[in-house]
């Protein structure tokens, strides 16, 4: 029987990477005038690969990232009040309103009366804690977890720390690479939810995938009917 | 009876708020060909706690600050080689090597023994993940807690998880406001141990402090034989 029900936070509960698409292609804009050949895209990725280990997730990190991407590739010539644009638009992701994903309140309100239900998310305490508060669902979790990595170890704790057998745990995301292989390895229930577009960091490929054994649903909706297949 | 013994992170078990002076004496001499007459110390300080409430704590956060002060103050005239060392030093703070504060190996063998030992710590998830993980005591504590604010809210949250009683729970850690008045108030032992530098943000005038039953320490040193006579 399914005990607990564990959702992940950016682009399953609420939007996240439209706001990091939307600040890359105005960084573009910003510093293509002083790189004209350079590819910008790849160049930040470059960067944000490299300070992955440094910085961890989150805006501050992405932010930073920008920063100093815009440094390199203009060669030192762009100008502070580039710099400065680029700061404003980090800020402006982190006050942006959080907008909640399709069937999110539908499968909370349906989820919350029947198993404990927790949020498991990655990134930035500050920012995740901020955004939670702001969604209007913070009082529907009894648990929240806000993790700096999502690997097994991570969810093996989780799982030991709410007191259920892995089968009894359920955990629904959009992310392959964090929220479904690793708990689809220690034999817990692992549900994709994919979204439309995927940081190039959290991507994996169908051969990754591979021999995972995890159910794939369009949306939040899905979900309450799909546990009570899985408790069956 | 004692059951729980929390310590603070920085400037309790390593040092921190050093690595910061340091990296902002950095910034002044980094700054201060391009804002003369400024009071770069009173600005950062200033553009710090606008932040605080958009950024949290940290290092990333102090970094994006140091960045957003130097644009300004310069009015705009900062060179972008300047910027990137101030992104330099922030990175070199986060890879900093952990230097354990006297008598902490020591405390935490004792107490470690006899209490259930944990540590409650403020900021940026990742890096006091990464501190505690170099510091090489994370397996001595039973439980790590990374939060964003530690006010009484917090501190009634982890000692109803903890499970016990709040006078069976001692903290202690060099921060009045955040590590002994919190959990005075929420009738706690709390635990002074002050580092002789303090953020100004983290500072306490002493009728603040007045009227809060607490115990002060000089060192770490002195943590066990202060709670054997707390718990008789």
């Amino acid at each position: 029987m399914i005990e607990v029900v564990a959702l992940d936070g950016d682009d399953t509960l609420w939007h996240n990477e439209l706001q990091f698409s939307m600040t890359q292609v105005r960084f573009c804009e910003l510093v293509s005038p002083y790189a004209r050949d350079a590819d910008l895209d790849g160049r930040l990725l470059a960067t944000e690969r490299v300070n992955l280990s440094t910085y961890g997730y989150g805006v501050k990190s992405f932010t930073l990232s920008m920063v100093e991407t815009a440094i390199e590739v203009s060669q030192g010539r762009v100008p502070a009040s580039v710099i400065e644009a680029i700061l404003d638009s980090g800020k402006a992701m982190l006050s942006h309103p959080v907008e909640l994903l399709d069937g999110v309140v539908e499968a909370v309100d349906d989820l919350g009366e029947r198993f404990a239900l927790m949020v498991i998310t990655k990134g930035d305490l500050f920012h995740q804690e901020s955004k939670l508060a702001r969604s209007g669902l913070a009082e529907r979790f009894q648990r929240v977890e806000i993790v700096s990595e999502k690997d097994e170890a991570t969810y093996r704790r989780i799982i030991e720390r709410v007191g259920v057998r892995p089968d009894q745990f359920v955990m629904a995301g959009n992310s392959l690479r964090s929220d479904v292989l690793p708990v689809a390895a220690l034999g817990g229930h692992a549900v994709h939810v994919p979204f439309h577009t995927t940081w190039a960091l959290e991507d994996v490929s169908p051969e990754e995938a591979a021999g995972y054994d995890f159910d794939t649903i369009d949306s939040l909706f899905e979900l309450p009917a799909l546990i009570d297949r899985l408790g069956r």
